[in-house]
Parts: structure tokens; C-alpha cells; sequence
């Protein structure tokens, strides 16, 4: 017999369509993939030539706390952002993964509560399920940009249970980018009510409009609160390479957290090198990067804009978008778009969005879209699901 | 206020002595490292030539089950060694410690019981701890070459609440090879108990003097019951890699576990692509490395033979030993070594055992020697340690 843990265990609401993608492919059907964050960005050359560069004759285990090249690249990077840590604050991760689950670890025991604002990255609830943790959710609008509400409200569903407010920002899947006062009103509650904060930042470079992006990190007044989650993933599109990092200056904190990373001895030796020198790419790697995502997020929110019955609001942040569509079931929807559906040989694979919601029923009519493709996929992909909403038959 | 889990989780004993070392390194000391598993030996070429020939532009998400390629590397393997796997029995973990952690929230609940011989692989009470599980230790004593006791023996401490037996063979810390006949006895238990087998196998190619490793995947009739867990770490001198697997022909617990590899989307991916090449390395690689091993482990057993009031057995695998020495507190006597002992600044540093032992009390006089090291180093390493006994002034 299984546990019961691994059994309630919900799978990614991610990738738990890529058995029909999978299918659909078999079938010769090419799929546009707005399902993952998966940037098609290359990633840069300094990645890959520092490992070559590598000489080392054995590939022996790093120091549980990550390489001093790769954490001294980060206090640089966070120096550039007025995010003050020292390589004493920093913890290397297996990805901003391994960075969450453990915070979920190190904060919470089992049964405690964690506050967050709803719709949130699915993959929470797998951490929280390992940690056995609860969610309480901060629900938020599509109609309202995703704002959060006033600190009273949020106030009132703090129990002697929470202990941490987890928010990402900029959010997957909204894209929303929690302005000044959204930031210190979260402030004010932790504390208030003494509970840490887990920033979970890995967008932090994409932001748009000219907006001002502000960490928890910049707020001294919180220091020992604040937990920062971070990875390279997505600032460098390098995924694959499962780096990431938590940075707090709490000592205490991270004192207990190195218990954790030791456990699991190291991460891998030569990603890290790659990830070090990434500090050398050219700075306006970055701001171009930037300018691609911005514009896709125009070709991508003007067309859902003109599609019947869309309803979405334009994200500053991030890479993805929650859709509104106009259809019973969203999850339905997308995988009759992989088994049903298809132009010319061609279909979309998109993310139903009600695991994205802790508040039963909510998000079920919603998808999360990620415009992680270049501008003319992108297109093809949006022309094809504006026919295909138009002859669904299990509208509402 | 962090989670009382965090705090009670018991810092890594291998690696809780590093602060000691790092001091001692500071004043100009040489020490001499018998405390890790870090093999000295060249990893093989084709673990870095694969990475160097990968030519992919963007550094991408790797399928959470693993790249196909490594996939089927493990099953060429297993071939090789009568292990019959396919493709679907295998997942690809970040190295034999994410493989254990998948294991222990697969398999048991909170409050589910473990056995497993011991002295055992420290690391695991963290494991253990993460996921709520509590041990059953069958002691084993070095003056029996720590075999198994009777089936009878084992019977008896099985509970309601006993979901696994644990074994790792050849063994972490003591160099056990595990009969056919012990082998078979566990599968007895097992079986009728209706308890699954975790079998950590990662130190299969490091067994000397021509004994025969039987693993638990030979037994067709306990399929079901079986998970092993891998790691190239040791055998192909890649700890750094942090690349592992699990391995299981139970189809419910195989399509379960995919969910926890999901969750954390994916392996290294560049780690994956080198450790998939080595398929390709020479078949007298093993060979060779398995004969400076028993080499080692020859030059360490006959100088610990030697020594006044040191008792250990001649260990047939892995490149560990357990050794009692003639001190009140072993941790102490670790720690001294450190901070107290030297000739020509040379001195050297040995893990406590005690962190090894579930029963309270046991293993306060014993140390875990490590033979990663060449045999001029340990060959000193053995003066040394020799020549601090005689001044040690805490002894028994």
C-alpha cells in the first residue's frame, strides 16, 4: 500500500495534459505549447562556456551551500537591484523549487497555514501537500487587476495558525506586478501579525511599462521576515540548469535551512559554474529580453482582446495571462484542442487554471496562457484558438 | 519562530564537523579527509565530452521523468547486471538522496515505521525526519561481520506500522555484502509481512574479493515489493553530477512518484545529457576502479589491524569502514584531531558513528572511515591517526 500522502498528491495541472499533447503529436499534429514556462530565449554563451572551461579532473560534490563563485554572482546581481545580502544570506537551490519546499520545510509544521493571494503557480500545493501545510487564500480578480484587497480583509483571515505570506511577485499565472503600496500593506500585516514573508521573485526581470518593481528585500524594517525565493530559470532562460536560491538575512533561518541543504548533499557541480558566470553576460541582455517578452505580451493580450466572450486583463509582468473563456470547463476545453480539434494539422496546448485557485470552484471557465514563443507562433497560436472557441461545443 | 521540525532535524554528522576543519585549515593545517564519500578517481572523459558536444541553444526543462537518453543508459546497465528494467520502471532523480526522499513520502505516512540494519547511512534519519517516518534498527555488530540476524529476530519487531524494509548493500558505513541467503531472508519478510524492500544499491560495483552481489531485483517474485535506488556518484566518480534514479517494476508506485518528480519539473539537464555518455566508457573502468579500491581497503584494514585497542572487521564492500578505537567519545576524539592534534601540521578528520546507530548509546566509541583517498595519502592518514591515539588523553 501506497502512502496516503503520494495518493492525494495532485498531479502538475501542468503537465498532466502532456499525455494527450503527446497522443496528438503521435497523430502528426503540430501543438503551439502555451502550457509551460519555458522560454525560447538563448540562453547565454557564458553559461555553457564556463563549464567548458572547467578542468577539474573530478566532478566532486559541492559545498551544501552552493559554490562561493555562484553565491558571490548572486550578492553581485542583488547589489544591482539595492537588494542588500551578503554571501552569508544565500543558500543555493536545485532550482527555485527546492528553494520553496525548503521554506515550506523550515517555516511551517505540519497543519500550520500559509496566506496567499489566489490564483497562485499550482505547484505550491505539491510543496504544501509534502510539507503538510494548508493555504489560506487572498482571493483575487481578474476585474479588479488581480489587486489585493485592504489589510482589514486580509487581516481577518490570519489565525494562530498562519505563519507566512507567500506572494509572488511579479505573479505567475496574473502577471500582476504588486505595486509600493500592495508591498508594505503585505508588510504591515507580517508585522503585525509576526509572520515571515516568502517573496518568491523569479520574475523580477520581467517587468513592463516602465512600471517600479519592489522587493520585500528592500524594506530593512522586515529583515528577519522576509525570505526571498529566487532562480536564473527564467532571467536567463536556462531552466534546465536548476538553479536557484534563498536568500534571507535572518540568520537563524538560514542557520536551520543549511540542515536541509546538507541533507541533500550538493547541486550539481557544473551547472553552478555555468550559473556563476552568467554575472558576465552583457547588461543588455536582460533589457532586450525584456523588450521581446513586452512585445509578445502585446501580440498575445491584443489578440485575446478581440476573441467573443475573452475576458483578461494586460499583465505587467511575467510571462503569462489568465483568460476568461467562454466555455463550461476549461480543462474540457483544452484537451478537446489536442484530441478534437485542429486547422490544417495544427492545434494549442494551454493550462486549465482552477488548480491555480484553493477557493473550490473558482477558475474553472479560466486558462493560464504563457507567451513564452516568438511573436509569429504566438499569432498562429491565437488565431487558432479564436477559431476554435468558435466551434466548441460545450460553450456557455 | 521556525518550525519545530526544522530545529529538531539533527544537523549532518558528516558534515557538522567541516567548521572544525575549515579552522584547522586556516592555521596552515593539512588534514587528510577520511570523512566523505568523494572518490579521488578521474571521472571518465565522456561525461564532460557529451556536454561539450550538446549543441541545444536554449538550456530547457528536461522531461520530469528524465531524458530518454539516460533512461535507457540505466536500462543497458541493469542488463548487464541481470536487473530487468525497462524504460517505464525507471525515474531520474537529483542522486541517490532525492531517489531516498521520493521513496520515504511514497511509501509511508506519518508515523510509519522503517526497519533497517544499523549501523546506517546517517543521512537518512534526515530524510526520515523530512518525511515523518520513524526507524525500527535490526542491530548488527562488527564482531559478527555484521550479519542479519534470524528471520525469527527480524519478525518480531515488525509492527502494524512497519510499511518498509530498508537495506543498503554493499553498506554505508560498514562495507557489508549482504549474502544470498541474508538477501533472501529480507525477501522472506517481506513477503510475509506484505512490506515493501527500499534497496540502496548505489555502491553495487565496489564489492572485492570475488563475492557475488545479489540485489534485490533478481527476485522476480518480489517485483512488486522492490524499489531501488541508484546514484553514478560512486561509480563513476561523479558525485557531482547529483545524477540518480529509482527503479521499480510496481506500475502504481512508479506512476505516483512521477507526481513528486513533477513537482520539482525536472533534473539538471546538462548533468543528465554527460551522465547518459557514460554507456560508453570502457568496461575495464569499473574493473580498474574496483581494484584500487580493494587495494585501499587492504593498506586500511591491515593498519587498523594494527593499532592497540582498535577493533573493526575487513570490510568486502563500499569504501567505508566501521572501527571502535579505544576513546570515551568519539566525536570528542574527532573534534581533537582537529583542533588539538598534529605532526607537521598534518592531522586528519574521521566521522563519529554514533549519528549512525538508531539505539541510544551505540557506536559512541566508533568511528566511519572513508577510503576515497590514494594509498600514500592513506597510508599517512593511518600513521596519523595511530600516533593520536597514543596521545589522545581521553581514553578508555
Amino acid at each position: 500500500m501506497l502512502s496516503n500522502r503520494i495518493k492525494e498528491l495532485e498531479a502538475s495541472p501542468i503537465r498532466r495534459l502532456n499525455p494527450y499533447a503527446a497522443e496528438a503529436r503521435k497523430n502528426g499534429k503540430k501543438i503551439y505549447p502555451l502550457n509551460i514556462g519555458q522560454p525560447d530565449i538563448k540562453t547565454p554563451n557564458e553559461y555553457k562556456s564556463a563549464i567548458e572551461n572547467y578542468e577539474e579532473k573530478v566532478l566532486s560534490y559541492a559545498d551544501s551551500k552552493g559554490i562561493p563563485e555562484l553565491i558571490n554572482s548572486f550578492v553581485e546581481y542583488y547589489e544591482k537591484h539595492n537588494m542588500n545580502f551578503t554571501k552569508d544570506d544565500i543558500i543555493i537551490t536545485n532550482g527555485g523549487s527546492e528553494a520553496l519546499l525548503f521554506a515550506f520545510l523550515a517555516l511551517f509544521d505540519l497543519g500550520d497555514n500559509v496566506l496567499m493571494p489566489e490564483p497562485y503557480y499550482a505547484n505550491y500545493n505539491s510543496f504544501m501537500h509534502i510539507a503538510g501545510v494548508n493555504v489560506t487564500p487572498i482571493t483575487t480578480k481578474a476585474e479588479d487587476d488581480f489587486a489585493l484587497p485592504s489589510k482589514e480583509d486580509i487581516l481577518k483571515l490570519v489565525t494562530p495558525k498562519t505563519k507566512a505570506i507567500l506572494i509572488t511577485n511579479p505573479s505567475n499565472p496574473t502577471g500582476k506586478v504588486y505595486s509600493k503600496e500592495e508591498i508594505y500593506l503585505i508588510k504591515e500585516v507580517a508585522l503585525e501579525k509576526n509572520l515571515y514573508i516568502i517573496a518568491d521573485e523569479v520574475y523580477r526581470e520581467f517587468v513592463y511599462d516602465g512600471l517600479e518593481f519592489t522587493s520585500f528585500a528592500h524594506i530593512e524594517e522586515i529583515n528577519d521576515n522576509v525570505v526571498i525565493i529566487d532562480s536564473i530559470s527564467k532571467r536567463y532562460s536556462a531552466c534546465g540548469s536548476r538553479i536557484g536560491c534563498i536568500a534571507s538575512k535572518n540568520k537563524e533561518l538560514m542557520a536551520n535551512m543549511l540542515k536541509l541543504a546538507q541533507s541533500r548533499l550538493s547541486v550539481a557541480t557544473l551547472e553552478q559554474i555555468g550559473a556563476a558566470n552568467l554575472v558576465n553576460v552583457d547588461e543588455n541582455y536582460l533589457k532586450e529580453v525584456n523588450d521581446e517578452y513586452r512585445n509578445r505580451r502585446d501580440v498575445l493580450y491584443n489578440s485575446l482582446q478581440k476573441m467573443n466572450g475573452v475576458i483578461c486583463n494586460n499583465p505587467q509582468g511575467a510571462f503569462y495571462v489568465i483568460a476568461k473563456l467562454p466555455v463550461k470547463d476549461a480543462e474540457k476545453f483544452a484537451i478537446w484542442l489536442l484530441t478534437d480539434f485542429h486547422i490544417n494539422n495544427e492545434t494549442v496546448l494551454i493550462t486549465p487554471a482552477e488548480s491555480f485557485y484553493a477557493t473550490e470552484g473558482l477558475g474553472r471557465d479560466e486558462v493560464r496562457i504563457s507567451y513564452c514563443t516568438n511573436v509569429e507562433a504566438l499569432t498562429k497560436a491565437m488565431y487558432l484558438l479564436e477559431e476554435a472557441l468558435k466551434v466548441y461545443p460545450d460553450k456557455k
